[in-house]
């Protein structure tokens, strides 16, 4: 029997997420494991919940991090939010908020949905026109579209929901972390993330938050969630209150690792790893285009964490990137869906974002290119 | 901001689970994070699916590891071979058969089971009985009952339930790695682990396999699967197949873990394993009973890895398990629901299984119950 873990060399992760992971986290994963009701595992839990909700701006009591990646944050999201008929809007300008139509409608929502083009932001006026004509359950948005690298006007949306009386609930996977997230000032009322993209902690936990407007929704429930592995009014027993009491084993190991992702960040300031991501955007971009690469995001909407590249005409999508990977051991993502073959998704999340990683991608890809 | 990380001291996880862990699993851990999609990363998924099946015994195609804990594995198949209105029996002896009819309801099923006295097996002609009146869609025992120490008849169960022509569902959390399993000679057609039990990896993910009935459902469900993380019909195009369609970004870094655990199994042999549970099983027993300590199972169903003691009258349960944590560092488990402060659970599992352990705790009870 061969043991592959001991040929992985460490590759560049400059695709649309896991992004790099410091050898702090690293070695935050290897830390004896502690049992899950220990209470210096406790104390762990407690810290954990503070940092989220420093990161993303929020006095809400229900913040935890769910047990799965990203994707569990939006089902855990959805399932505890809506009962079957509710009224659901869902803004999609891409993958992951076509997910949350899927998502959604197998709970057995009435979803309506607006699609914007791919690459261009969710446009308020459409937003409002929808949000005037019909009272939602809830109203869900993406703030940083992975897939295209487009910001969504997160906090006027907000605005515009308040008015209609449905609760707000916002993807936060890829801005968390490395942009300015306002849960409380933005008037969201669930978010989800995920640990690996702007965290930089390796894939597996999914931060959540819900605001007192969401935990009466759940709370006042007529039946119950219909996913007993998520469901908050279990988890919350166990992540707060003096009882404690065991819903599932959590992931131990794994959430050493986002102690110390979130601790790393704030140790940093919130505000400098903000503008570290910024920084580094606009040295990547100029970058690009000495190299002759035009970005598919019109300037003002751009994310700084996830940089989408037109492909030039004639150059192998899948060819350069595998090569990327083989010979230089640096990742970068393909397009996905009616992007596949059209974009490069760049990353600067996190670890990423850092000048000698941009350098390192910009020399690899002047050799590639040429 | 002090980190609270640094001054964790390695426990001795004598309890229920998590396990002790290995340092090399521990080191597999830290391992540079791989893209999910990177060609390297995929043959490890796909080594990782061969040693599954070879812990469980099974030829089974549909065997991956869940993206949650052992309780995300209970959902995943639940989720997805039930649909609404189909007819459920549940055999519950203990805390997880009754977390199996729970999640089974929410789901929409018509539930029926059958109760039997915790700390005793489920009683085959009373299935006999139930199974002769009343044709099933699905069938669900929990092999190993973590909470009160008992294994339940899972390969005779599975020799009723043949004749009645449900689908047969068993809980391995506890059992794999630790014991026989035999999921194709035993007729099981859908089965989920844990890692944080025998296999002594952290907790974080659960190993799942279905047979080709078992996917024959799945494929053809009338409606969706109503959970969009949990559906295999989606995961297992990321996990299989050629084209490795993007679902969800899987855990790398306890995927590594995973890989690293099975791998130290295979390589120790997994009949040595089981061999060295029910050794260090016999010798616990012999020791407590020195100490005058004795079981709360009838020898004959006892479970190796999971040893439910009698907490002598006058004892302070929570006193004796907080002191052994505070002061000599070894965690073992209280009893759950009707057990509380009647019994002890002291796990054996994978890494804890070894002498010098078992002469640990027995020094530290020795001087605290003295």
């Amino acid at each position: 029997m061969q043991n592959k873990l001991n040929s992985i060399v460490q590759p560049l992760l400059m695709g649309p997420g896991p992004s790099c992971v410091s050898e702090s986290v690293y070695q935050a994963l290897a830390i004896p494991t502690l049992g899950h009701l220990d209470p210096e595992f406790i104390a762990l839990m407690d810290d954990i919940k503070g940092y989220i909700r420093k990161l993303i701006k929020t006095d809400n009591q229900l913040t935890v991090p769910i047990s799965g990646t990203g994707s569990a944050g939006m089902e855990t999201c959805f399932v505890n939010l809506i009962e079957q008929g509710d009224k659901v809007l869902v803004l999609i300008n891409g993958v992951f908020g076509t997910r949350m139509e899927d998502v959604a409608q197998r709970l057995g929502a009435e979803v309506d949905s607006i699609k914007f083009e791919w690459g261009t932001p969710v446009i308020l006026d459409t937003v409002r026109k929808q949000l005037a004509q019909k009272n939602y359950d809830l109203v869900a948005v993406v703030h940083a579209e992975t897939s295209t690298g487009v910001c969504n006007p997160v906090a006027e949306i907000g605005k515009l929901v308040i008015d209609n009386g449905a609760l707000y609930l916002v993807d936060c996977v890829t801005s968390m972390g490395g942009m300015e997230v306002k849960m409380d000032d933005w008037n969201i009322d669930a978010l989800y993330s995920g640990t690996q993209k702007c965290l930089s902690c390796p894939p597996g936990l999914s931060p959540v938050s819900f605001s007192d407007r969401a935990v009466g929704k759940l709370t006042n429930r007529k039946t119950k969630v219909p996913n007993w592995y998520l469901d908050l009014s279990m988890i919350t027993q166990y992540w707060s209150g003096s009882a404690r009491v065991y819903h599932h084993t959590a992931p131990i190991n794994m959430l050493y690792g986002l102690y110390q992702a979130c601790f790393s960040i704030l140790e940093e300031g919130l505000e400098n790893v903000i503008k570290r991501h910024n920084e580094m955007h606009i040295l990547l971009v100029s970058e690009l285009k000495i190299l002759g690469l035009e970005l598919f995001v019109e300037e003002s909407v751009r994310l700084p964490m996830l940089n989408a590249i037109k492909i030039p005409n004639g150059v192998d999508d899948a060819g350069v990137r595998s090569r990327l990977l083989k010979d230089c051991h640096i990742e970068i993502g393909g397009g996905l869906g009616p992007l596949a073959g059209k974009i490069w998704r760049i990353g600067l999340m996190g670890e990423t974002a850092k000048k000698e990683n941009i350098q390192r991608l910009m020399d690899a890809l002047k050799t590639m290119l040429r």
